[in-house]
């Protein structure tokens, strides 16, 4: 019998407990710690609970403990702390959160799936009651309640989270303020893709402030203003969301390896320098076939997908995770918000020749009512006209179409080929001409 | 001074007039003739007029005859039937359908936009008023006034158009019969596929009636009712929609060469088999990339393509068309209704050894609200495990997911390759698993 021990329940370390479990059957024991409350939960999805769509914590659960353990013959473990890991002997020491009994469990395998916290700001006052990031079902749910008092809401941060909590909170009927250091919002679009976002974030009465140092929160107990170099901003809330950082204490105290980016190191096999030590999910880089090395970019589908990766070889399959180009998709009050690839910024920060272009075409055909704009950049390596990413906001039709553009870094097209796809049209769905191809065909001449 | 004659005035022939005109501007005289009263119009479109959400066939027009004249210096002729070629000498005979005069104009190069007709049953009545076809606007406008009158319509044929068709006679409050020989709707998707579509076009109220052989249609000057060997149908109007046929006939009479589909073959620059003579459009065949050969698809994106290539070479460019790989996207009442590549029968016609999977899912994250079921299905090729094709169906997110596989088609990706695609994932578009990757997943096993 041999004993998998995975830490962490949410994307990657359920998707690697079932794989396995799947592959190996009854000789192979599994077990999932998880510190919160909570396990499989899509943390995508926290922000429509926050802002009542969703009307229960339950609603952002995939399967519940009870229906994994039963389906899957997994002990579920919530409210588990892995304190202490023995690599040498081969086992972890795990502390009961609800009665502070501790246990030690062996194990011949270790998946490594801490995820990742929302970043600090290191400022006095960051521990106020009302000031929150936000990761966790138990995070959104202190949110939701702490929103409930209160009119006034600041956010630290423009990127995906902090302005679609943006739309959350003007959903609740808050006044929100975003407070950012750089002049750009969602710093890996090119600065007039994200103007078009910052336009819509502000025509919803979102204000937004940049250039802002943040240098405490002050308050009585519970935040009530934010000092900033541009002067006091009143707080009933503040969410700071200012990205995630990958949560390696544990692998670092093994040994286990980490890569430029910070993150946990692994290959193609999810496998981290210690060779029974497995790790997917927002605590390690991944792959970017567009730039030919590691990146950092937590996302709960590459999470999915390394995590299973993980869990094949762990169950005796030797499976790749091939990797990442980048993709990300949001919905950012009534745009559709894409990118995949590199920005053109990205290009040359990897030291690429490039050049952006940038057209604003229908997302339907003009014989067909409704449709609206659709703003597509691309980035092109010069010498090559290979396409190196993409960029596509408009209120329908950018978040399915950027995957077609995806496909088409995975397999290193050029514009040239992007121009010839033979993408299907009807009136209701596309012009005869679609902006992919009239992006492509401007980028090709460019 | 060059002169470039063009036959057909819609998206290959202004296409071609377009980029030739562009290249070569003052040193070539580019003459448009067009045999019907409209240029450029939007064919995929007019079941919305006919159903009225678009109210005017104005509507339909991408760009007038007064603007494209003003834009490109290219002279229109509408209502100008040219009736004869001569290749030899190197002019047309053209007839002016308004006031029967003819004219001669010469050409260094012909570019043939015939396109293409209805495809008659060759049946006793189908000259009867009231029986129609739909390609022209003429035929739009004459559908739609002849829909005002009487409550019964009888569609003949259920692909695309007949669907399209059917739907716009429901929006009109009429009662619609479908008659097919078939068991099968849609025959350029698999029976499972098709199936699906059958129940949503039953569900709206429409009749299906299969294996029904037309022997006439009847009535007093006016269609009264369709004779078949089911019986009777009454019918106030009849819309013949048997598909399309290429007009190939004056290009014929010169020793154009055809292809085995009867269409016009051409090479990748879009040339005839006589040198100075160009196609492109409903009358040609395209290049089909899973085939391997020419096929006759004939849509209007792939015409709008091949008749700027035609241009660019006749303007002295070398440019090539690289072909299609079989995408076609339709809006079948709630449904969008997606295809690329081959279904399986058509891999089984073309000496294929492959097999089809078929996956149901979520068009969006259950974590959020709305969303619909997606059926996916995949043609992979056995041994290889190419991708060779796919089908969607689904309320929502099946026209713009099945662009992914057109890519992917085009790249000669196996079901593996697609498996490994980093598409986007964000709650209001997709689930973290997309659809396609569930599918390709299950292919990749298959």
């Amino acid at each position: 019998m041999e004993r998998l021990v995975v830490i962490g329940g949410v994307a990657a370390g359920l998707s690697a407990a079932s794989a396995a479990k799947r592959l190996k059957g009854s000789s192979m024991d599994v077990s999932v710690f998880e510190k919160s409350g909570y396990i499989s939960y899509g943390a995508c999805s926290e922000p429509y609970f926050i802002s009542g769509m969703l009307t229960a914590p339950e609603d952002l659960i995939e399967i519940t403990p009870e229906e994994f353990e039963k389906k899957r013959s997994i002990p579920i473990y919530r409210k588990h702390e892995v304190v202490n890991i023995d690599y040498q002997d081969g086992y972890v020491d795990v502390l009961d959160l609800i009665n502070g009994k501790s246990s030690r469990h062996a194990f011949d395998y270790l998946m490594i799936a801490t995820g990742a916290k929302g970043k600090n700001l290191g400022v006095p006052g960051e521990d106020l009651e009302g000031v929150n990031t936000l990761r966790t079902v138990e995070d959104a749910i202190r949110i939701q309640k702490s929103a409930v008092s209160g009119k006034e809401v600041v956010i630290c941060g423009g990127g995906y989270i902090g302005l679609e909590m943006a739309e959350a909170f003007v959903e609740l009927g808050k006044k929100v303020t975003i407070l950012k250091k750089s002049s750009q919002m969602l710093l890996n679009f090119d600065p007039e893709m994200s103007e078009i976002v910052e336009e819509e974030v502000r025509s919803k009465g979102v204000v937004i402030e940049t250039g802002v140092d943040i240098l405490s929160f002050e308050g009585d107990g519970r935040v009530e203003r934010v000092v900033t170099n541009k002067g006091d901003f009143k707080a009933d809330s503040v969410l700071i969301a200012k990205g995630a950082s990958p949560n390696v204490d544990l692998a670092n105290k093994i040994g286990v390896k980490l890569g430029e980016t910070g993150a946990i190191a692994v290959d193609r096999h999810q496998r981290t320098s210690l060779g029974r030590v497995y790790s997917g999910g927002d605590c390690v880089e991944a792959y970017h076939m567009v730039l030919g090395k590691p990146a950092y970019i937590p996302l709960g589908t590459t999470a999915n997908k390394a995590g299973r990766v993980a869990g094949e070889n762990i169950g005796g399959l030797s499976t790749e995770f091939r990797g990442i180009v980048g993709t990300a998709v949001s919905k950012i009050f009534d745009l559709e918000v894409a990118r995949t690839g590199l920005s053109l910024k990205e290009a040359g920060a990897a030291g690429l020749d490039a050049y952006a272009i940038n057209i604003r075409h229908r997302s339907r055909s003009k014989h067909y009512v409704g449709g609206w704009p659709i703003t597509v950049q691309f980035t092109t390596e010069k010498e090559t006209k290979r396409l190196l990413g993409a960029q596509m906001i408009g209120r329908e039709g950018a978040a399915l179409r950027i995957n077609v553009l995806a496909a088409a870094l995975y397999s290193g097209m050029t514009v040239e080929d992007v121009y010839r796809l033979d993408l299907g049209y009807a009136p209701a769905f596309a012009p005869a001409w679609d902006p992919i191809l009239i992006a492509a065909n401007k980028a090709r001449k460019g």
